[in-house]
């Protein structure tokens, strides 16, 4: 299949809609500003064919994509003790919400709910220097370097009193083994990291590929950690709008409040999409319609 | 791919299991003396080939399986109008709650979990006969006569006290059109069919060819409608178990506490397996380890 | 003290409040259709004096000043034995919520929110005829006979579904012994009897004169048994706003959405004040208002 | 009546009775090793009469006690504007929990609980040195230098990750003002405040006299502020036991985890009665019995 010509047709299609619904994320002045009128896409397939169209090569805030690669730094280092302390069942709650967490003893339900990345992050923090290794596995599984947004990290944590929260609500049922500040500051430069579509297809693309790295071949995760990540993607990885997801793009995503959003499709490719405007559940608005017309036009989805 | 064999195959595996582990339903007495030791699996594929192992012929209570055929009857029947009162996405709750129905007004989560089955059937009951109409689509879905278990109905009715509060608490709210007592009437019932692994087999034979009937070709729901009911199998059709059977089988499946799950392979078969005995999720033990042998075999995942 | 002119002077000082505020009880047509322009206020001393004042003889329908009563049967008949299934501190939840009830595996906080009130009746029904013994107790306690009013009565049953639904749900939890809707007829009942102000005044003399009947003298209750009820009023009595009533009328209080609330002065007097428009938190605007007024003037309040 | 030999008794009936129930609170190094077998009351009358036996002149951790005084100091400072962020009712779930704190928008239920008691302190930093207010007060109250045990203060923060939870998460709805670790400092220091029976029976004496300096005379509160505070204390004052302590005692009392309560007899005097050994509601099992005495060999109680 070409797929360079789909992703542009996706573009045409968009573009109209540019700026027309949603709002970007306001609660940090670095992302409030990040003007709304912006869609780029990329993918890259398993036999290493990539196609790129629109604002594809524009940084932006990964923010909670960053929890799919704590996720799978912690899968690697620590197996199934990992899941020790985190659960693998989607949450039927708001992102943030304290009571499932108070109902379950500190135990998040998953990964990809703020209180589960911040429970991973707590795990990569007793490791070392969480910090490094996520830029190192980003910068490796890209090919390129890539940085923080100090800026955005310091407005989140400048902000971040919610996660605070959670992390401190943890610690107190000693679910959190480190300094919450230590755990929290690793975190929030997670969600700080600014990466392009094409770097974010890059970096996926050990899932489409039953977890050997995009390039070198080396096996990040086994296929079976691989299948576990991209079922916690297709039940949880879209906040509350996971059902919805399922259904209209049918292929396991990770999205961020940046307007990303990484999809994968099993030996085949991983691809990313990005457009700042959200909508009331915190995903791209843009970004989910481009994604049901790619499956749309090509097929390929799980169902 | 020749199904048989490998069906036989699980059979041959799963059968020293048989009874060592899970508990039988115990809430009703007419669940809760069938005896543990049984299994059974039976496979129906998009060109018609059949396969089927143990006790594939055995009719047991399809219980909360029942709820993808209320579903079904409900989509055709009413179209988008049926989601204005029943939500699309995973709960995150034990499947009786009624914290998260109160918190939400009355509105369920989705049409799997019991308030949801039960606001699916009040819109059933305004149709017409609710429960003539679900012996009638599964009868034509397996091509011969299907009956409800009228002892399981009436004990079903007898102690199901939670399912009369959650009826009268969406009527409170006035999310339920009908007489409460109808309405959980035709429910007690749609749970007391009694089917075997073949005849579910071929039933959900639809699920796998995009909506149409598996013997007559009709369009009992369109390719968009079947692809809603897949995904929401995979999200919310094993109770609080959703995420471990997406990782572990990466099918849309739909469980009941009489022992059967279903599995959809999209575009290729439609499965069921049995074993009575439950694990603490209210899933078949030994069905869900068959399934997870029958992925593992045939590759046959969506992951 | 001379206690009619006190009476008489509240009334000219609410009377130009009447029909100014709040809303009366719409739930059901007979309590909707109650003209909101009345006050009555009546008290009847330990000594046997008698003061009213306003529409102190109309009879309106007591609503859950009924609990009050239902409660009095029960530790009389079961002594401490009715503690066994329900609770006996505030409930910081509106008064009907499932969400504490669910949590507390079906054991209601207190006597006074409905599902208390309900597992109260329930153990009456074990002790015979409910409504009898209700009308009984009344009818002693004002020395005149008291009456359903069997409209409300019928409007409650066909409107009632949030209590059917917690009635089911304690039921679920094996904490009501008898059939649901039998139990329910009774509580129905008891909140549909008409009573007057005068008439509420003298039933509730026994919980100023340590248990005593106000007419007879015999022993209803103990005065251990008359002090917990006492406290009840205080901290629960009043839905949620027992933190209100207890500073800003410092008394033992119990209301109705009738309209009603009867207070108690230990060793003095007890007291009833009636109008029918209520404010959010469900009790009586100008009752309340006529109450703060009646301990300004007396200095009688516990505080 | 004469209170020495009756606080005699009481120390006499307890005595046998010492150590053999209940635990000391044990989550911070300085109060679990406080010997169980302690215990002191004392109590000054409005008209300056002192009594006290046991071990009254002990001086033990306050820790919640202190949410009356700062209480006291914020009803001072701001008046009615307090009461903008913090409610008035009970909370019915234990004290620490960020369930409701969540469902209600981070507005705590009342004062008492540590939530209320941090959004006071809140307030009470935004005013200046809210550390040293709080000395000040209470030095002014008992007529003699009060200090904190700063061992105590520090296990507190140390181990106070519930209590920063809580502040953090107040903050991320905008309700609190200052630095959440600013605000704990202050919180954690009150909780510390060392102060023996006699010293609390002294200084509590402005709740028994509407609000006059029990010293100096002063007006401290108005008589109105000091209702408000007395039936808080009734209603809320300890913990989820309110309407336990309502019925038993009758009285308006406040309990902290160190072993102390204070209660009020409004009109007449101010007591405290203090032992290390707590029940599974966090009260003072031999205070609680020992106030029992006390209001059953007295007759003082408000019902």
């Amino acid at each position: 299949m070409q797929f360079q010509p789909i992703l542009e047709e996706i573009v045409e299609t968009v573009r109209p809609l540019l700026g027309a619904q949603g709002h970007v994320a306001n609660y940090i002045p670095a992302l409030a500003r990040v003007p709304a009128a912006q869609f780029g896409s990329a993918l890259r397939t398993c036999d290493g064919q990539e196609a790129q169209a629109g604002d594809s090569g524009t940084r932006f805030s990964i923010q909670s994509i960053s929890k799919l690669f704590a996720l799978t730094l912690g899968m690697g280092a620590l197996g199934d003790a990992l899941w020790d302390r985190i659960g693998r069942e989607p949450s039927g709650n708001p992102f943030n919400s304290l009571v499932q967490l108070e109902a379950e003893q500190g135990t998040p339900r998953n990964p990809f709910i703020n209180a589960g990345a911040i429970a991973v992050t707590d795990r990569l923090v007793s490791q070392g220097d969480a910090k490094a290794a996520l830029l190192e596995l980003l910068s490796s599984l890209c090919n390129e370097p890539v940085h923080f947004d100090e800026e955005v990290a310091a407005s989140e944590a400048a902000t971040g009193f919610r996660n605070m929260a959670l992390g401190n609500f943890m610690k107190s049922f000693g679910k959190i083994d480190n300094d919450v500040a230590a755990v929290l500051d690793a975190y929030f430069h997670h969600c700080a990291v600014g990466m392009s579509c094409l770097q974010l297809a890059r970096a996926t693309g050990y899932l489409c590929r039953d977890g050997r790295h995009p390039f070198s071949g080396e096996q990040l995760l086994t296929e079976r950690q691989t299948r576990r990540i991209n079922s916690l993607m297709l039940t949880c990885g879209t906040y509350d709008a996971a059902g919805e997801f399922a259904f209209r793009i049918g292929l396991p995503c990770k999205s961020g409040v940046g307007g990303g959003i990484v999809a994968v499709v099993p030996d085949r490719l991983s691809l990313c999409v990005w457009s700042p405007a959200l909508d009331a559940t915190g995903n791209s608005l843009l970004g989910m319609h481009a994604l049901e017309l790619f499956t749309t036009r090509t097929g390929l989805s799980v169902f």
